[in-house]
């Protein structure tokens, strides 16, 4: 059985893009890295959990292909520029071929988004993967989640719903076929985080956040920070063909509403930007929902929404 | 039950040092800091798992505590003076007894060193720790692993085998009483990271590693970096009155040698040096014990070490 310094060595040197700001990587007791002169430091941090995160026997090129992707998007909801990554990798056993694949589809999305990894740990016990990214951002620059004003405009990138139905599919709650099939699992298994929308949306965005949760949840957030409230159209959603054709009218809204793991972008904006966003090209279409308003709820189609419409993923709701 | 958000807000906003260069702390997608002009980041990640790095049951102030000394021994291995700490909290259930006991333990090391809790995420799962710990050293200032000359001394802080005697103890597996049981106890249960050594260290020592998993092991893995060999002399190594007063002689060695869980620094430096680092006050004594050779071997006392001196704690060997 190989031992762990002949793992890290293995599977873990030298990935993801190769960056000259890398002073030294993997392989001492920390990363050294140049940061971008005048520029901020965004860091974030998130953890998959086996079997909470994504399915018990979930292939491991989706593991390692999402354990980046959810950091990607926080990058991209703070409008950074990813730069390098740490990963602590916690699991049961060294499986060569599981390893194999993990590293692979965290390679394929590094090296898209050109991060390198920088440094991490592998311990033994039960299937956790933590990814630390850290990018930078012009000083000033960064989106928050704060800063919506009654009257701006409330968009959203892509079409949020797919990746949980996505989920119910690979979990044989939902069925499907063909195309519609391919297209949903996909959005669960590999998201696409946004994160040349994120830069481009600097000095544009008045508040930015990235769907995990739920559409309704994660904008529950965003107004809770800017102390403000929400109206949007369920006409108005952007859904998919691929959803459109599992799901009847009523789910389809739903998913939309309550789906978690979407990692698209819903941002606010003053009105003044709609002939911009709505040509912008930054590799995702994106449609205006509603619009942000005084006080501090959320309307759909101008009531609260129902109880089924859910309140955002919450781990110990 | 609370609810995740709520647990975040009440238990990890705020927490450690306050900073003026941290723009956004825990609460947005990201946290935004702004690193210091012409300095280097250093970047460090560890894991701790719940029965292979600390026993099951193990207090969680100590467990808060050990989660970020870790990490600060990597920096302070490296050189780096740390600033700000990422936490990756995977918890079987949101028990709030732990949780303020677990940032009571990070809280107060955070402080100690001026380290900002700015960002993390905490989930549902097997118990879990990971923290990214991120600080500033001058460019081309980093201590490094590799460097080491054949004729540098060989040098290590504090008194090596306390935290593997300590554990011990608490395992049940060696007998002590009083103020020696007490003292090995505190080495394994809160470790002190060697900060201001690593920094004092900048500019002398030639290669530096923390004795995480055992001297010999640690100061394997410092040649082979380095292609050089070293020779110690087993008489010179700083043993602990605690120590000594419960283990025999040659157990007493084998605990120095082997030990792991100690995050002292182990580190080589040109013999011109002898007097400064002798007279150095960096909250720790300081130990030559032997010296770095031509090859690639390491000799005790003359001979190549017995294999119950171990090599080095390795998760899967």
């Amino acid at each position: 059985m190989p031992g762990e310094f002949e793992l890290i060595g293995r599977h873990f040197t030298g990935r993801g893009a190769r960056r000259e700001d890398v002073l030294t990587a993997v392989g001492d007791d920390g990363a050294v890295v140049a940061p971008l002169p005048g520029a901020a430091l965004v860091l974030a941090l998130d953890t998959l959990v086996d079997g909470v995160h994504f399915p018990v026997g979930f292939d491991a090129r989706f593991v390692g292909h999402r354990a980046l992707a959810v950091n990607l998007s926080d990058l991209a909801a703070m409008g950074a520029e990813p730069a390098w990554a740490l990963l602590g990798l916690t699991i049961p056993s060294p499986d060569e071929h599981w390893l194999a694949g993990f590293c692979a589809g965290f390679e394929a999305l590094a090296r898209r988004h050109g991060v390198a990894l920088v440094g991490g740990d592998t311990t033994r016990g039960p299937l956790t993967v933590t990814v630390t990214l850290a990018g930078a951002v012009p000083e000033g620059g960064a989106l928050r989640r704060e800063g919506a004003r009654p009257g701006d405009d409330l968009w959203v990138s892509g079409t949020p719903g797919d990746a949980a139905a996505g989920l119910q599919i690979l979990q044989g709650r939902l069925y499907a076929q063909g195309r519609a099939r391919e297209a949903l699992l996909a959005r669960f298994q590999s998201p696409q985080a946004r994160v040349a929308l994120g830069v481009a949306l600097r000095g544009i965005a008045t508040a930015c956040i990235d769907l995990s949760d739920g559409l309704l949840g994660d904008l529950a957030k965003l107004c809770a920070a800017g102390g403000v409230g929400a109206e949007l159209a369920s006409r108005e959603l952007p859904l998919s063909a691929g959803l459109c054709s599992v799901a009847a009218p009523a789910d389809r809204i739903r998913f939309a509403l309550a789906g978690g793991d979407d990692y698209e972008l819903l941002f606010t904006a003053d009105p003044s930007h709609r002939a911009k966003l709505t040509a912008l090209d930054a590799g995702v279409v994106l449609r205006r929902i509603g619009m942000v308003t005084e006080g501090d709820g959320v309307l759909v189609d101008g009531a609260p929404p129902g109880r089924d419409a859910g309140h955002g993923f919450d781990h110990f709701g």
